[in-house]
C-alpha cells in the first residue's frame, strides 16, 4: 500500500481536461515556424486583447511584487456598477473555471449529485468528480440541453444543475423563456449554475436578462468570463453573480489571492472598452457567416452556433485523418470526441484570413482523404 | 431549509484568510495619499520584481488573448534543469497556496486528518477544513515546530503533515538533520508537505538539500514560490516537487489553466535572474540587522527569524493601539492574533528607509501608549 493508493478512487479516476494544442507545441512536434500556424482551437479572440485592458495590465506590472487585493475591491465595484448587483453578490475567479469549481466544492460532496447535459462543457463533470460527487449526464436533443429531461433527472441528492448558454462545444442556445420556466420549477435547494461565458456574442434581441433573475431565485449562480470577448484568456479572470449567501460561502473556500493583480486591473479597464466588444461581436458575426457559407459549399453539415465557434460533422470521412492533415497545414482546430461527438471538429471563428485558410485547408484535407 | 444550509457544516464554519491590508484600502479608509504609506505586512520584496521577469511578463502581455499553455512546458523544463527533477515531478500552482490546496484536495477528506504546528502558516488549517478533514495543531516549542510531538500526533487517519521551513509568521527554522530524521520515522503513507516559500532567504550554509530527499521519500512534497525572493506575488506562481505518482494525482485535480501565461513567462525568466536573488538576499540580511538592532534599542523582544520578516512582542503595550498608531503614521504591519500570538506584530524587512520609518513610527506609537 503506498501513498497514492490512499487518494480517493474518484481522484485517481479523473482524466484531466485536454486543452487545445498550443501553437508552440505543434511547432515543436512538427518542426514548423510558429508564425505559419493558426490556432482556431480554444475560442480565443482573434482581435487580441482589449486595448484598454492591455494598457491597464502593462501599468499593473509595475506593482506586481505586491500581493493582489484579495477582496478585489475595484473590480467588484466596477462589476456592481455595470450589472446592478452588490459587491457581496460577486465571486471573482481565476477564470470562470475557478468559479465553477468553487460551486462544486461548496455544494457537492460524496453522495451528492450534479446534473448536466450530454455534450456540455467538460469542466462540469471534472469538477463534480474531483469532489467525489456523481454526475448525471442528460441526453441532449439536437445537441442542445433538454431542460425538461434535466428537471426530471434531479433527485433529492442533486445539489447543482449546470446549464451552459450558449453551450460549448455545440453552440446551442436555450430561450430565455425556457430557462425561466426551469428556474421556476426546479427545487430551491438545487443551485442552478448558468454558465454564460459566450454571452457577449449573442445579439441583444435574444439575450436573456438573466441577471434580473437573481432577485427572484436565490439558488441561481451566473458565471461570466473575460477570456472570450475581452480577449484575456491568458491572464485568467472570470466571475460569478449570486445571492450573497451563495457567494459568501464560495468566497470562504476561494484562495485569498486567486485572481492576480494584472488580471484585476485589466478586467476593470476591459469593462469600459465597449468599443472593443462591439468590434469583436461584429467580426464574429461576419466570420460565422464566412465559415458557414464555406462549409455549405463543401457540403459539410454543421450545428448552427451562437458562440464564437462552430462544430461541424465529417461523417463521410476519417476525422482523425482530417485533423492531422489540418495540423500539417498549420491549422489547429479541436477534436471533440470526449464530448461524445467523435465525428465532429470544432473551429473557432478567426480573422477573415484565418477563416479562409481554415476553409481552404479543410478542402485540401477532404480531398486527401477521399 | 434553504440552499446555503445544505452546504457542509465544515464549509460554513470557515473563517476566510485575512490578508495584509492593501495600501489602497488604508488610503481609502484614512483619506491618505497612497505614496506616503509603506506596507511591511505581506512579506513582499522591497526591491520590486526581478527585472528579467518583468521584461518577459511585459512581452507575454502581447499574447494574453491566448490561453496559457496548460502543461506549463517551458517553466517545467526550466525547473527541471534548475533542480534536477523530471517534469513529471512538478506541479505548477497559482501561487504555492494553490499547490497546498491541491495536496489537501487529493489526500484529505472527511474522516482524514492533517497535522501542523501551532503558529504555522494559516493556509494549512484553511485547506484542511475546506475539504472537511480534521486539523491537528501541535503545540510549538519556542514558537518553532516540535517535530517529535508532531510525529506522535500522527494517527492512522493522518494523510498529511505540513511543515513550514522557515515558518511564517514566526521565522523559525528546523535543522536539516531534524527534518531528515522526521522523514525517516514518519509512516510512508503520510504525505509530508515541506513548505519552503522562504528558502531563498537562507544562507547557503544552513540550507537543507531537501530536493535530494525526493529520491528517498516518495511521500515528500516540497513547495516553493516566486512570490517572495523573485518579487512576483501579484502575478501568482509557485510549484511543488514530488514523486511522479503524487504530482500526477495533483495534476488531475489542478485547473487546466491555473497558472496564467504572464506568470509562466515571468517565472522562466526569473529563474535566470541569479543577480536579483543575490541582491534580495543581501538587502534582507542588512535590513534584518537594522530592524533587530532597532528593536533591541527600543527594548522590544522578538523571535529571531530566518525569513524576510520578523515577529516582535509588545507584552507591555496594547497591541491594537500600537498597530492603529502605526497605521495612522502610514505603516502597515501584520497583527497575528489569529496565529495565537496576540501580543506580537509581524513586520516585513523593507528597504533601509522603510525599516527606519517603521522603527521611528514604532517608537512614536510606544511613546503614545505609555
Amino acid at each position: 500500500m503506498n501513498l497514492s493508493d490512499l487518494a480517493p478512487e474518484y481522484i485517481r479516476a479523473i482524466s484531466p481536461y485536454q486543452p487545445g494544442k498550443p501553437i508552440s507545441e505543434l511547432a515543436r512536434e512538427m518542426g514548423m515556424d510558429e508564425r505559419t500556424i493558426i490556432k482556431l482551437a480554444s475560442n480565443e479572440n482573434p482581435l487580441g486583447t482589449s486595448p484598454l485592458a492591455l494598457e491597464a495590465m502593462t501599468r499593473a506590472l509595475n506593482e506586481v511584487a505586491l500581493y493582489p487585493d484579495g477582496s478585489g475591491f475595484e473590480l467588484k465595484a466596477a462589476l456592481s456598477k455595470r450589472y446592478g448587483v452588490t459587491s457581496s453578490q460577486i465571486v471573482l475567479g481565476n477564470g470562470s473555471n475557478d468559479v465553477l469549481e468553487l460551486a462544486a466544492r461548496v455544494f457537492l460532496k460524496p453522495g451528492a449529485s450534479a446534473v448536466y447535459s450530454q455534450h456540455a462543457f467538460a469542466v462540469y463533470p471534472l469538477v463534480t468528480q474531483a469532489v467525489g460527487a456523481s454526475g448525471i449526464a442528460v441526453r441532449a436533443i439536437k445537441y442542445g440541453h433538454d431542460l425538461d429531461a434535466m428537471l426530471d433527472a434531479v433527485t433529492p441528492e442533486t445539489r447543482i444543475v449546470f446549464i451552459a448558454n450558449p453551450n460549448n462545444p455545440t453552440g446551442t442556445l436555450l430561450a430565455a423563456s425556457a430557462l425561466l420556466r426551469f428556474l421556476e420549477r426546479v427545487s430551491s435547494d438545487v443551485l442552478v449554475v448558468l454558465d454564460e461565458a459566450y454571452n457577449e456574442y449573442l445579439p441583444g434581441t435574444i439575450k436573456a436578462d438573466s441577471i434580473a433573475w437573481l432577485k427572484r431565485f436565490p439558488n441561481l449562480l451566473i458565471t461570466r468570463t473575460f477570456s472570450k470577448a475581452y480577449g484575456m484568456a491568458g491572464i485568467r479572470v472570470g466571475f460569478g453573480l449570486a445571492h450573497p449567501d451563495v457567494s459568501g460561502l464560495m468566497n470562504r473556500v476561494r484562495q485569498p489571492f486567486n485572481v492576480n493583480s494584472v488580471a484585476l486591473a485589466g478586467a476593470v479597464a476591459a469593462l469600459e472598452d465597449v468599443e472593443f466588444v462591439k468590434r469583436t461581436y461584429a467580426l464574429n458575426q461576419a466570420g460565422m457567416l464566412q465559415i458557414t457559407t464555406g462549409l455549405r459549399q463543401l457540403g459539410i453539415e454543421y450545428i448552427p452556433s451562437y458562440g464564437n465557434f462552430l462544430s461541424f460533422r465529417l461523417s463521410q470521412h476519417d476525422v482523425r485523418a482530417i485533423n492531422e492533415s489540418l495540423l500539417r497545414q498549420g491549422v489547429i482546430v479541436r477534436p471533440i470526441g470526449i464530448y461524445e461527438m467523435p465525428e465532429h471538429l470544432r473551429v473557432t471563428v478567426g480573422l477573415e484570413s484565418e477563416n479562409q485558410k481554415f476553409l481552404k485547408s479543410l478542402e485540401i484535407a477532404i480531398g486527401e482523404s477521399a
